[in-house]
């Protein structure tokens, strides 16, 4: 901090296990990466490589040296896997990852239809290799699952050898937990924190209401995901009770 | 590609008759144009200096210089040669068209009104010094015009020289093409399709449910206008089917 | 200018009394400051730091003498005066102001509830050390304030020793001045201008509909605020009625 500011919540430090910050990278230059990292590096965790951008993005290895440098894993959206799987490569999928000595990797099924044993295996594949977050909920809004089923998933997507579950919302903020004006589906969320640990879920939530609804629901040290780079420093006041929205939260 | 993925559709490459890409630069700094560039000069047929931007950017000469040695045709709106029409001054535009060395150069009659014929008049007088894209419909979004009226219009256009049509969108895609809402007038695409060459044609869709529906409608190398410079990797993956709005389109 | 075009509305130059544009940082590293400063020197008078975000950017004092040098008096949120005051550090501000060398601070009451008369003793004070902005308004949609108080509030802000007024509208454009779909509250505004001078106004308006209503309303010099820096170009077009929102204006 810059100056002196009397109880402010406290936030966890590298190398966090909760309070996590999860940022989207959707085609960053090496130097707007670097520009990123110079302000976000202290507040976060992991930059997703958003969905398939890695395929494409000039420099990559260049851009994943910055993020490193600066303490933050880098990793490669889910729908990366998903369309390595879908074109029946995945053994091509477990060498891009050695390729780019990646330490992390997204497993989801939001584009494809995938049988959930094999979902869960692909998991157990992956995490021999690598520390593996599993996303669930679909990208398709009229595929609305029930809070029972979003919780059986969770539960074996864990067991299958998941480190963290991500909570789908898209980079826009309106499926999976939210409705499509990007509402949180309250009972829903509620539902699945009766059951599953708030520590293990990465909440998805790029619109500024749905980081303060969990930072009100669960406090400063939620984990939060798909946050848009330009916003880090805002959500990091917002976890503070630092800014118009939560500014009673912890007072 | 940085990495092998199959069955990808087949995009064109540069310099490109089909599948063009325009860009609107809405007043980015000279380093800013180079960091899109960086990621983007693959994929960027054409960078508009939207409107009249060009008129007080700082460092424009230096700014032009960047994209041409990235290979990307920079151009100025055609609300700038609005400007100079509504103010009688349409052979200074001349003189600002070959001071900056200018390629390409947009007609437009969005904001004024101009008896059609005087604009095709412009539109052939200009065509002897550079390729000249015209854009068809208005910004006003009271003015609602027939699909007849679309292509009446568009026909003359690429009668009296110009090299490729826009189809109106504004910067905010909700307008001309599209409704208030942002969703596309359909019967007005399937009319104007109907009677002029798709190839003929840069739809402007600067959402990206303007995108996936032009994409889904005419293919991978579809021409799309007044993309945001920070979606040129993201516009690029979903044109090949690579992310969860486009994901079944080519497989 | 690049080049000549006749007939444009005369913009004042710095230093200016009236037509100043105060534009939100909300966390940019320093690169990106300069890189701001590069295409919006001219046409900016004030950067905030938005809310409290000065409290944990890294890299302050740099960001800071990137703003002094190109011209643009940096100064802080009002949210972190309110931050300060909640907590009884009043003096630590103070102390924070003398620290940045700042000559410029704002005072709010958007997010606490303070006795209108403990703000003018405030204002007052700090008056004393810098020149005092002060923001009248809500940041809570549901406290919604008859035009006469509004009023009354300014006079005595003015009155305590604020240099301009701010009038609310927080980053997104839709509390304060705005009904929550963004659109203006007129009636409001012009009971306002009644007894306000309108120089002694600052109008947050962070969208293109908000700055468009008033420059229609005031013209090209009307002193807006909230303005996000990648807007800086594209909102001086509009005030010089280069844009299709105030072509017809000025000529």
């Amino acid at each position: 901090m810059n100056f002196q500011l009397n109880n402010i919540p406290q936030r966890t430090e590298k190398p966090r296990e909760n309070g996590l910050t999860m940022v989207m990278d959707k085609g960053f230059s090496v130097r707007q990466a670097a520009d990123f990292m110079e302000v976000g590096a202290a507040y976060t965790d992991f930059v997703k490589l958003g969905w398939t951008t890695a395929l494409i993005v000039p420099k990559l290895e260049e851009k994943l040296a910055v993020y490193r440098e600066a303490g933050a894993h880098p990793y490669f959206g889910g729908t990366l896997f998903e369309a390595f799987v879908v074109r029946d490569q995945f053994d091509d999928f477990l060498r891009v990852i050695e390729k780019y000595r990646l330490e992390y990797a997204e497993i989801s099924d939001g584009s494809i239809a995938l049988p959930h044993e094999e979902k869960c295996e692909y998991i157990a594949k992956l995490a021999q290799h690598v520390t593996v977050i599993s996303e669930v909920g679909s990208k398709d809004n009229t595929k609305i699952m029930a809070p029972y089923k979003w919780i059986s998933l969770m539960k074996a997507e864990l067991e299958a050898g998941s480190w963290r579950l991500i909570a789908e919302s898209r980079e826009s903020g309106n499926v999976g937990l939210y409705r499509e004006s990007g509402e949180v589906r309250q009972g829903l969320v509620d539902e699945i924190l009766n059951e599953i640990p708030n520590e293990k879920i990465i909440w998805e939530a790029p619109l500024k209401s749905q980081q303060v609804y969990f930072i009100h629901l669960i406090g400063a040290n939620v984990n939060l995901g798909n946050i848009n780079p330009a916003e880090i420093i805002a959500l990091e006041t917002t976890r503070m009770g630092l800014r118009g929205d939560t500014f009673h939260y912890f007072i």
